[in-house]
């Protein structure tokens, strides 16, 4: 697909700077766009390869235009206007709709007639797939599964515990949507299961990142808010509460009951402990441990510093030091404050 | 399924206080319960849920049941007898033996006839299925592995590596069991592939959790004790032990060759390193790295306080002082002292 | 498969010690090796299970030959003889060309005749499968993949993104490759998110371990170099790229855009933010969390130590006081300077 400069301007209601008729069909980073592409400059990091772009028009902030002698669109939010023209490039790929011959349907399944099922999949008992929903290959849904309307499961995607999904949810491969929850009694040294029976809810616009795994709730249900964004390899256990709008990077893991606000950034590899709740408007950097609950928007963070490991095993040996340390110091404090007195 | 409460306390083996026509039919926790349903309270903390809860019967310790004017299960661990419960009311769903008939089973597999192999799944040779073994749909059983009476694979499990599960175990959706292990030797700055030939042997009743993996031995096997239990994401390496009844959870690596006790109690997002030994009844609190032997039963931890990142910037960096601070406590101990015997 | 002893030792390029025609069939640890297994000792703790072994034959290094009577073989580095004498008698099972009757082919698929699909695979449009790769059951290839030659997919790998493999990579079961980057730009609270329309490259012999996950990058391409191991559970961001011959062990996670060196090593459980620069031959110590580029070969670390949780709760503490801490310290230092000239 192509569009000229001006309808591309028009489109994304921005003003241009330029050759209106330049034909855009295709979005790139400045050092790699060709003619035809359209690139963007949302730091001035990247200046020097503005310079040298071959973009046929870049977007950027009104006081970088100056700084460009080629085709320009002007942007609030360069970066936010780069997603939404790549957005027009490059749609969706959706199926018509249909079963695809290879997928094994249960009777009882109701799938839309503008919904598409690929091969290999089984759709269980008393499944509901809305309209324009995308179920890629080799995807299971268990039983008594909503798949909300314009949902798209890439593939190999396994849903179970009664899970419901709202409109326009995407769900990468490898994702597990409902397994058991990590319950157990334990009876005179032995585990006793605890039967998991609550389900997941997700709601509109919920993004799921490759094997990223969702447990169903215990007795009530695990709940993902509208629009939440999981990157890969995330773990959300059972009765988890998710806020609207929240980001989970990579490999973060979420314990049990734990319920986290909306519009909240939690970075990768973070590990947040279970019963806790987290304020709206919090942000994790990576790698953090949140042992406590958070009841104030904030940036927060934990974690030791990189080094040399030589020079790590040095201060490794004083942590384990450390609150002798301090009592040292308030022992040195009082001599010292006592000579001081004396001399 | 139904019980009045004298049924379910002759089950459950417990003592009843109420009225013992008084229907059972389901389990909720006390806020969210309805008429016919069974609550508990496990936590004092949760005592004014239970003045206002609409559950039939509430299973508590016997020094609660003063606090309550309803019906009443007394029990010495009301969280065990809540799962008992639990699982009368909700048992698992198990389909009648037979083979989907979109199954892929190898001519050499036996499958023994009470058991069940759902759709898509692959049979490879000489897999053997015990009685009453239930194989979800999707699952791939390479070749030489052998699945215990009763074990329940939900959805979408891969085994390879002649691996042998034994009977009761329950295995969540994405599990990998059987992977080759990460051995290599290097050959002047190229990998060298070892090949795996080791098995792994799961003992009875173990649960695996979504999406974890555990490797093949590389020559012997890897080994899963009885009873143990592991959450989502776990990775477990290629000839590591674990001993029966312990748990891991979420997230939580361990790498190569390491033998982890009994009972143990492993949290969350932990990495133990590889060729330790760890022994019985360890618990280790979640995100913590275990960098060495642990000999003795007991609580273990490390990991450093979330704060707010402003004020966290400040301690990180004092981090990498720690040594040259403790040496300037020490240089200042011997000043002050010989000050003092100055003065 | 059997050799002789001297024939293993011609294999090997190597010289022997013993009876030439000894037959030797296997590979196996001293402990478990019985008459006809190679066995090998490639560090001096084992030698106490030297003396007791079974084994048939021993590789080892030559200062070490004295210490045993039975037959030797002599290896500069016996790991890595034992690694090629495995490959010798565990070569991979590998299927003769065709296509299963229950995998899902596309007519536009090219899938050369000495390649294997294996059951209940997918293979999209404009799918190439190279000569003699082994797809194994299970696996899904969206469109417009390109698998190399010699490669092994083993079971449930799912590649979409159009990506392309190098010769003779092995993907363990779960891994999904070529899954949709994090990327979202905000408008007004709003996530947004971004086409992720970049590839994924895998060069030739990279391994990648069981529920690893590849993004493919934004708009570029993700690299994986030559020779990469990546372990299980690892997850590499959009636009990463790793340089050959790296390892990366388990649950360890890589954030968009940075870039790894060559013959680096990253331990289990390591965090790597986004946008970094690894130089060649840096090695990561497990659970390091690399927070800042690394210009220069060596061993990096970060990290606590594991204690008593009772002791470790005390030194906990203390680690939001080291600002404070250290400022004392320099106060305490003035005071005890001003202390020294005034006495």
């Amino acid at each position: 697909m192509g569009l000229t400069l001006a309808q591309l301007a028009s489109h994304l209601g921005c003003e241009f700077d330029g050759d209106a008729s330049c034909l855009i069909s295709g979005v790139a980073t400045l050092v790699d766009a060709t003619s035809g592409d359209l690139s963007f400059l949302v730091s001035s990091k990247y200046r020097a390869d503005l310079a040298a772009t071959q973009a046929s028009v870049v977007v950027m902030a009104d006081q970088n235009r100056r700084a460009y002698a080629g085709n320009v669109l002007i942007a609030k939010d360069p970066y936010l206007t780069y997603a939404r023209a790549a957005q027009l490039f490059y749609p969706e790929r959706r199926h018509e709709g249909g079963v695809h011959p290879a997928a094994v349907v249960d009777p009882t399944a109701q799938i839309d007639a503008a919904a598409w099922v690929d091969a290999l999949c089984v759709i269980g008992p008393e499944v509901v797939v809305g309209a324009n929903a995308q179920i890629g290959a080799g995807c299971i849904l268990d039983r008594d599964i909503t798949i909300g309307r314009d949902c798209r499961l890439l593939a190999n995607v396994t849903i179970h515990g009664h899970a419901s999904l709202g409109e326009r949810c995407v769900i990468q491969p490898g994702v597990v949507i409902g397994s058991d929850g990590f319950g157990y009694a334990n009876d005179q040294g032995k585990w006793v299961k605890i039967p998991q029976v609550g389900g997941v809810i997700l709601g509109d616009d919920v993004e799921v990142g490759a094997n990223t795994t969702i447990d169903r709730g215990a007795l009530s249900d695990t709940i993902i808010g509208n629009g939440v964004i999981l990157d890969n390899q995330v773990q959300i256990a059972h009765n988890v509460h998710i806020g609207e709008q929240t980001a989970i990077a990579g490999c973060t893991g979420v314990a049990g009951s734990t319920h986290i606000g909306k519009r909240c950034a939690i970075g990768g590899h973070v590990g947040i402990v279970g019963h806790l709740t987290i304020a709206d408007g919090v942000h994790v950097s990576a790698k953090t441990f949140v042992s406590q609950s958070i009841d104030k928007a904030g940036f927060y963070s934990s974690g030791t510093p990189i080094e040399l490991n030589a020079r790590w095993r040095k201060n490794f040996v004083r942590m384990k030091q450390l609150d002798e340390m301090a009592r040292r110091i308030k022992t040195l404090e009082k001599m010292v404050h006592k000579l001081s007195n004396d001399v």
